[in-house]
């Protein structure tokens, strides 16, 4: 398969044909991220982290000309395409993106929201394994972003720092010695950094402690998001777990913070999985026999239901209750069901109901699902 | 098995010992009322006709003394046995029945939840296939009451007034040429009969017009209650049509008025599925195949959730969806999943919780139930 690369000459006219390879690969994949071999991958699905940086000598992507915003790409292509961790990396000029590539790319939270609506000239560098994803002409010039399977926030900070080092050698940074590198929004301005860890808290939420737990527990320092980034609810059990203040900070600082907090809800989630199976055990197997039916034998399922149905089907499998298929395919899963890779399926448009008929079929064409006896 | 009737000379002892084998047989049977061989079962669950009497030689049952009440019994009790529609008939001075007996002949519509808190003393004559059942220091003296499968209310009214006249051949009633038959309450005065029908309306349901057709389409003659009787919510889609008004109408005026109604409800479903088959076939069967799944795999039912998925059985073996049961087995089980029932399956005091753990036990051990290819 002819794989395109920040090497070939021109990588983005592949963009412009109705068949993109590199889309299908990454279709295909459930991206390194997902392939829950990290640690604690029983209940964290994946840990990230992204730095704001921007060039010095052009303005931020809101102050600057169409004609700044395309010198500031050619710019940071050639200077991407240069370091070794971005070796075969995929380069996509968002304009060059149908609708349902730019979203499916979102679904995979390799592209923020913001960047598949921005009308201006932006693009994005993305590994082969999809660990990597830097958005250029975002809201600050570059947004840089690692992504590891399981709670891995050391090994992602390791990823990431080196990736910045390297970066940093070759182009000038807006960097302040007062106020650390400077960004378009001040709330991201010092580290630049924001850590997440995406975490599957089904034990509390079976015990409906998730929201007085989070509540409780949740300092003024840190934000809860849905799996499914800014803004978003709570689907799946799933939530993002990410530091809200840059500036005064160290980068070891957030880690620590972030970390701590993590380690606790992993404790607090664990001690509760256990009372669960000890005190309700019929509960939890109910929950899991009910999702695993109705996967097999719904005719319709809305995203929502669906996140939920996925949460009970990755404890069922952790408790030995399912087999017939891995934690990767669950994580698998969770992309495939969401609009844009739906679409991508069954290769045309499809409104929200059409969406509700596609998904059990798709699940129940993916997932081998068997009861333990 | 030696079956107690009302002609053994003391068959109440039998209530006394700890196993009741006519409670046994009752529990075991659906009852010919739930055995779908009537005109429009696939719609009408059952049609029920009782009639308020009272002798005219004593007082109401609120006023009469514990010795009246007993001279009731007993001289009633003679007088039904020498009914050829009694014929072994099974005989329940409530005071020898156990609390969960009461309540199971309750859940079968054999006696009214008035019946089963008396203090004072009364009984209840059932026939074995329990379609007569004549309850005695209810309300009234006598409240006789005929049920049969199907939307049959002329095959109804034709028994009860059978059985209506030879009671009356061999005692007074109370009857004042004015006002008809006299009650202890005044609005069963007069023709002292109620007509109700039990109507499965589950394509309403599924379109959301079950409330709005009924409130449109309901008189003030009419009134509508749940399955098990007045004050009882509408459960499994199931609701029952009967007359409200007994003074200053004839019999037949009644039935008539009834009668057309539940004819035009019947139109309107029937319609209502067809239009459902055409338009919405996927929505219809996502219901059926998601209740099929819910029986096979899930450890917990709660009773409204049950009687929800039976409405959706019910609906997928007439539309051919699901085989491997009939139409009485479904009724039958709309019987065992009710709480003195279940407790009786089980033999022993299940509180809400546990019997809702029986639940899919009991359905997963007495349905066997398959989807069609």
């Amino acid at each position: 398969m002819n794989r395109p690369s920040l090497k070939d000459n021109k990588p983005e006219l592949i963009g412009m044909q109705s068949t993109r390879p590199e889309i299908d690969l990454i279709y295909q994949q459930p991206g390194k991220r997902l392939n829950a071999t990290g640690m604690e991958s029983g209940i964290v699905i994946s840990s990230r982290i992204r730095l704001a940086r921007n060039l010095a000598k052009f303005p931020f992507p809101n102050r600057a000309t169409e004609t700044e915003l395309h010198q500031i790409i050619d710019r940071l292509k050639e200077t991407l395409a240069q370091i070794p961790l971005m070796k075969n990396a995929y380069f996509f000029p968002l304009s060059e993106l149908s609708e349902n590539e730019k979203v499916l790319l979102m679904e995979r939270c390799l592209i923020s929201a913001d960047l598949v609506r921005k009308p201006t000239p932006a693009a994005v560098a993305i590994n082969p394994e999809e660990t990597i994803s830097i958005m250029l002409n975002e809201e600050d010039h570059l947004r840089i972003q690692v992504l590891q399977p399981g709670f891995e926030i050391h090994k992602t900070w390791e990823i990431i720092r080196h990736l910045d080092d390297e970066l940093g050698k070759r182009v000038d940074f807006a960097f302040d010695e007062h106020f650390g590198y400077l960004t378009a929004c001040p709330t991201n301005t010092g580290t630049g950094m924001r850590v997440s860890v995406a975490i599957h808290l089904v034990g509390l939420a079976l015990k409906n402690e998730l929201k007085p737990i989070i509540k409780e527990k949740l300092s003024s320092e840190l934000t809860l998001r849905g799996f499914y980034g800014e803004g978003s609810d709570i689907l799946g059990n799933i939530l993002q777990i990410s530091n809200q203040l840059t500036l005064g900070r160290t980068e070891e600082g957030i880690l620590e913070q972030v970390g701590r907090f993590v380690n606790n809800l992993i404790e607090i989630e664990k001690e509760t999985r256990r009372s669960l199976l000890k005190y309700k055990r019929i509960l939890i197997e109910d929950k899991v026999f009910r999702a695993f039916a109705i996967f097999k034998h719904a005719r319709m399922i809305t995203s929502v239901e669906c996140l939920e149905l996925i949460s009970y089907l990755r404890l069922g499998l952790e408790l030995g209750l399912l087999k017939g298929f891995s934690l990767e395919e669950i994580n698998h899963l969770m992309l495939l069901v969401q609009p844009a890779h739906l679409q991508r399926y069954v290769n045309k448009t499809l409104n929200s109901a059409d969406r509700d008929l596609i998904r059990p079929k798709l699940i129940q064409e993916k997932l081998k699902l068997e009861v333990v006896n």
